[in-house]
């Protein structure tokens, strides 16, 4: 199979490895020299409070979140915060099925959990920076997947925790269209059990793949009020072909196979036997749940199911007709409020949770959890 | 190709046949020897004037519309009207892929518009019935394009009009929807250009149609609170392949190909060129724009551009977490706003709007419209 070039420095980077070495999955497999790709910006201060993390969404990689979310001035500003942006395994920075070799590269890469990320990340933060405490983990759709597993996994760890557009367990919702964004690559012709000549040679799934998202990742006051045209697309051909085809051409579809299955069985009740009230009343962390009005992949009234089981928690809805791909940063009110929200929650004095976690985990003991 | 016994009266009937002779299109080509299919209920009174035309969706017969919509003491009772369900060319009963011979039949198939079903059915109402009033006609989705298309085309002749979550202009966004359920037929390894061996060979095809059509053709409430269980599927996967493939799996790629091209162009200012204002000036009935809150293809604030532009018309919202697919009658409390809406309509008493159509149509004339 030909090198994917798409994952490179030059696109993507600068981004550091760090070696987890042979790092078993929670489904039992192991991935051999298992390497983590993140991103730093900003200074470590004195007491290790002030770190930020931020994990990757679906297809996306460290840089899009750097472009997206830090600035100066803005909540998240690396004049103030040590910015940690990891990305998630099978994203094609960190390990993932193009940049494996050996029995464990493209078709046959194992089954990833978000869990799994989340150790991994742990891992990285403990290990090799030292960091014990969270002063926020934020992160989009599959990266609020991973903020809900870290602040129900670590809850002593997570002092603040915004999770954005995603679930803390993927809906049937979510299944069936994950079933459909999975079907899209493995119905190609080209994709011979997944092993194609190359990722270009599964063109045409890869198309049908970004379609997909066009249809689902907006809204549909997006197209009525031709809202491609604000980021220099003028006509919908364009929009589709130039910006969201383009978008995912390039990219390896195990990689895409590997971060879907994860978002499918994504679920923090696996730490508690299947019961998510159990799981999201572990949290300690003040949680921002941030969701967009219009979002048709995790609609507000999908977000407040978690927010609802969430101890110290608020619903903070975000007005954006770009739907969940506001995301991508492309609707400037999106940016404007999410900041708002996000300024707000790191500025919000921390209670004291210390004193009694039995009662803020409901009476929960770490030996009830399965598999931390 | 194999006969497909799907469409057939033991399924869809009773219905009957009217011969348009060879009738040419829009586009300019001509289906030979063009069937319409249809059923009637109840009785046409002296004055011809009780009359109620239903055309049909996507995919659907004249069979489901009268099991969903018709009843004794319901809004639309056969002791009341005498009511004509017609069947779009393309659906498997009216001329279609399926059901053609000679150079027209499958892939071969002409170019339909929803335009050729109206023209198609005003020569069955008038040549066949003598009819000339319509005192409503209503239809779902790409009934609701043909029901804009009437009230637009033969504004003398339709009284009242009931367009259920559907478009007088298909949008941006159903185009990108439809290219997606075209693709998962035509992208089908077994697809041959349209000349598969027999239907059933596109299965992976049809069963990826139908998972489309699951994700978005409900809410994700619908999912959410398994309202499924309440048509009696436990599980999603039940209710995945038992309902929605299951569904979908008898049909012919060719016949739905048909549909889907007509619904993507779908578009009543083809007949004041281009101007969506003034085709919808040109109507005279009483319109009552229905719209379904959770729908996700034809959401409220699209319905409303329509409305807007059309002189005595009003949008009524249903409530139902059913979504789009209400329309198939599986949430009780979406029949029942419907049939409420409906009957308001038809006991409303209708305005003299011989007087002045100038006034109405905005001064466009009868040489003004193109194609009529």
């Amino acid at each position: 199979m030909a090198q994917n070039n798409y994952y490179s420095q030059e696109n993507h980077g600068p981004y550091q490895l760090f070696s987890l070495g042979d790092f078993q999955l929670e489904d039992g497999e192991t991935i051999g020299n298992c390497n983590i790709a993140y991103s730093t910006f900003g200074a470590l201060n004195a007491n290790k409070d002030n770190t930020i993390l931020i994990p990757t969404w679906y297809s996306g990689t460290s840089k899009i979140m750097e472009q997206v979310y830090l600035g100066k001035g803005r909540a998240i500003d690396p004049a103030n915060y040590f910015i940690v942006i990891v990305n998630q395994i099978g994203n094609g920075l960190s390990a993932s099925p193009s940049n494996t070799s050996g029995p464990w590269k493209g078709a046959k890469f194992p089954r990833v959990k978000i869990g799994d990320d989340v150790r991994a990340q742990h891992r990285l933060l403990t290990e090799h920076f030292g960091i014990e405490t969270l002063a926020l983990v934020m992160g989009g759709s599959m990266g609020a997947q991973q903020t809900w597993e870290w602040a129900v996994r670590y809850p002593d760890m997570v002092k603040r925790a915004a999770p954005i557009a995603g679930r803390a367990r993927a809906t049937s919702h979510n299944f069936l269209f994950i079933e459909t964004l999975m079907y899209s690559l493995t119905g190609d012709p080209a994709w011979n059990d997944g092993n194609y000549v190359e990722s270009g040679a599964v063109h045409r799934g890869l198309c049908h793949h970004a379609d997909l998202w066009s249809v689902m990742g907006y809204s549909t006051k997006f197209f009525e009020r031709e809202m491609y045209r604000n980021i220099g697309f003028s006509t919908l051909e364009d929009f589709r072909s130039g910006f969201m085809q383009n978008y995912f051409l390039p990219m390896d579809p195990n990689n895409l196979l590997c971060m879907a299955r994860k978002w499918q069985q994504g679920d923090v009740s696996n730490l508690t036997n299947g019961d998510l009230a159990s799981a999201l009343g572990r949290i300690r962390a003040k949680v921002f749940v941030i969701c967009i009005d219009e979002d048709r992949v995790c609609p507000p009234s999908d977000c407040e199911v978690d927010q609802k089981l969430t101890p110290d928690s608020e619903l903070k809805v975000v007005q954006s007709q770009a739907g969940h791909l506001a995301l991508f940063g492309l609707d400037p009110a999106y940016l404007e409020q999410v900041d708002d929200y996000l300024g707000e929650l790191l500025t919000l004095p921390l209670q004291d949770k210390t004193g009694n976690p039995e009662l803020i985990k409901g009476g929960l003991t770490e030996s009830d959890l399965v598999g931390a």
